[in-house]
């Protein structure tokens, strides 16, 4: 069986280097995934496209970053099951609010899963974990990626009263 | 030539009730309209190709209502030149600010022309002022719909003074 | 191999009515659940625990619903990498936006996967999504159920068209 | 026929480099415009006069852009039913909100079309495709203009995974 | 010398009833008043005219009620050097916070001295103690009734531990 | 009869840069003012005897600028039936939304002539036009001050379209 | 040596019945309270004694509350060091939340320990936790309490599992 | 008797800088303290420990500094009944707005004592006052430190009139 592929689209290359902890994370984790730069309003038929053919195409969760009214997530998550995480990006004029209240409040029937405000990491992880309820080595690895966390914090604490 | 069409489309039946004060303005000013109750999420495509044939359809502007993640107005908007008049419905959790942000804060490329949270009436006002930018008679009954209203104002002004 | 489960944690029984749609989605789509009342304030070591055992229960995602400084979410997910929704209540006070920047707003290294506010219905959807990623047959229930509510929404525009 | 001509008032001539997207917009779709600066607070009486004179003087649109107690689009509004598009501003104290609410929650009676905060760009497209509604020229340079924009971010995208 | 009036305008006669306060303090405090319903954007030519005679109209200080994008404070104020008091009124969708953000924002150059939102009762004594700057008696007359408010405070206070 | 001064108290001496706009308005305009440093929780016995002797003292209005928690007005108005004016100053967390609310939702009784965030200029000038109630003199300065205003802009506007 | 008592300080007397649970909690706990009502406002002379007297008096610590600009808890944390626990009150216009900000953006130097908007019962419980830092049979009544609690959510979950 | 001692738990590293003002104030007032890097959601094990030794460890309150969805008061509130003091830290992107709300909103029957966003010192000074109600020494200081505090003001307020 093929591996899944998490598919992380962005609505504008200038949403790359916000996303790099996502593309780091889920390399980190050994996880594939194929990154493209299509917009809800600019291409709206080559996103349609793109979600419609998600599960066909062996993505196993589909991460979307946007910012100001950010329809992506949510006119992708209208042409697909396969989860959909969304991440609302910091626009300068409102603070990203504008894109976390157009990401998470989706009416009933369409959900998609919201991380914070500029929340790439935190996407990445989701997906994988979303990879992993079926694949325990990910799992595992996953384990260990925290276990290090906290071993990170606890030696800083140990530190500061070193 | 025939005359222009405003397309009304309302993301759920239940918005009927909040946008009867848009049917009754156009009716008023003898502006023909069409209704359809279509969701940028449950039913994308359909949406989609309403929006893509508008211009072709007679349409000469477009009213989208509807709530929460308020993508409505901006699915419509990537697929026309059309102007698309955007109505931010209240929701009940939020008053309708996620609903405002959402469709108000297009990105660069795609406007919407948005009205007030439940401001029917100013968005069929809104719609028939640009099909008055070439129709010297509907602009004629604008202003004196306007005239009215100002009387109206006037005459509680002197009642209040009787 | 044993179904995954849907775990879906209150952290109130004033909760269980605003979350029945959860528990009738995941009825209709044949996902079975197992409803909690656990707070992360009130019984921190028994959610604690329900957490940390999460993946070898069965468990294939967790649902947390809480209001106000809403932090089952957070808690339960930062004791396991099983996917874990986050559904913010509304509160009386705020509407929701307490419990809704308290769930989504996590930090780097644990992920809670948001709805929007009193969401109960998507976030049923969303556990199974997740379920669905290598579950072809929820996978096609999913997509019936889809195409119903899609249906639904053709046959009201065509009711008002009629 | 005299060509119409869209009319771009400021309410402070510090708003002009942040309203230079409108008018590089409107050169580039060979939009006739002329821009003022009128203060709906500090020179009413001509900031008035130039609404009433609106539609007489050939407007076709009225893009209006202010800061924080945003009232120059309604008021131009309230004396001319010429469509008038309105810019909320970004103040720095309150990143925009004050302008936005200021002018998008307009009383029924009197509509404002408003753009995202800092919109000068969709301004100026929005009074493009309202003069496009009757104009086949210049509909065909709006649908350019996005073909452009659709292909652009294609090419970023191809690139991304060249 | 005549003595100096308050104006009270309202920007509807809707809400007469929530403003009923000020008239009820100006005349407990035997301040004339005169109310006016005139709104900026319906009838913005007699609310110009009322704001530019002010003074010469023998108005002491004029008090404005408006909700949602209130811009009738500042158009009024936009017009006249007596002082303008702005009442943002609650208007359902967004609580009153776009009234206020709407009338308390000015740009410089053109204040409006605003009151709580619904603050009805403040703006009459706002406008009281403006003229009594320069009137020993009716300082007296709010000395007074500052000390019945007191005592009433104190009366309550001592029965609940009477 | 000795003129009226107006009192402008900063609840810090680091309010001193941004109240700046204050002290210039008034010498422009020949207001005599006198500035303090007084804080509602620092020193409340001085502040609370300052707004005691306001009247007394010969202040026709009183300036209170104030941050975050910003009681400084409130405070002050509390003790005194002089107009108050409060500037809320922005803190930096959040960008004066709480010294606004804190400064004019002040409950019935006690008004605060609420100004906008960082508004040194307009209570300056709202100061001078409660003090031009009577004073014809002032009231000729404050239109001439207008009338300047008005001509800069319209200088701006010639220049602009030259 | 005299038990430590709690002041409980209510703003205004239609705050009782919201603050019916510090009663009852305290109560419970067998803590001596006593209650008073003062405005910071209407009675700031009355409001300061109280708070200047409090060591004295006997008080261990002071809950004040008070809606909408609530200055109560400032202004008496600013005339003693006795902790002063504030609980913003929801007054209706915007949900509490002008009342937060209000009591807990206080400046550097006085204090306020803020509770959530109607937070009475959590307000008692802090004051009782503060008194029991040194008295150990009131720590283990609320050891107690919190293990009352932490049954009534354990039987609520094992019935909905029963 | 042992001296009480101040538990400062850091949700991060990065909160040291901000928590400076802490440390410094508290070492002026001369109370011990121990300061921790304890995360709710990277090392909730080791946060949960603390917090349920908290009394026995000899601590009279804790300080929790967290930003984002600030889950670390809550989380060791929900385990000790010692006070609990929450410090909302800024987190760039809702300027602490999420901190403040994920940290005071808390459900009835664990309360957190919040103070300002980045309100370091004042959450020392309110650790300190907490000690001092039973420690006439330390409450000797606190009014030693206000009265230096109302001197620097008074100093600031006459150089100003010098």
């Amino acid at each position: 069986m093929r591996a899944l592929t998490i598919g992380i689209v962005l609505g504008s290359d200038s949403d790359l280097p916000a996303m790099k902890g996502a593309f780091d994370t889920l390399a980190e984790l050994g996880v594939p995934y194929k990154a493209r730069i299509l917009s809800a309003h600019r291409t709206p038929d080559e996103a349609a496209s793109f979600a419609a053919d998600a599960r066909e195409s062996g993505f196993g969760a589909i991460i979307a970053a946007a910012g100001k009214a950010a329809h992506l997530a949510g006119a992708l998550a209208a042409r697909t099951t396969i989860p959909v995480i969304g991440v609302p990006m910091r626009s300068g004029e409102l603070d990203g609010l504008d894109a976390l209240l157009s990401t998470v409040q989706m009416p009933g029937g369409i959900p998609v899963a919201t991380v914070a405000i500029g929340g790439a990491v935190n996407a990445a992880l989701l997906a994988a974990q979303i990879l992993a309820v079926t694949d325990e080595s990910l799992a595992a690895k996953l384990d260990a990626m925290r276990e290090r966390n906290r071993k990170a914090v606890l030696e800083k604490d140990a530190r500061l009263n070193g």
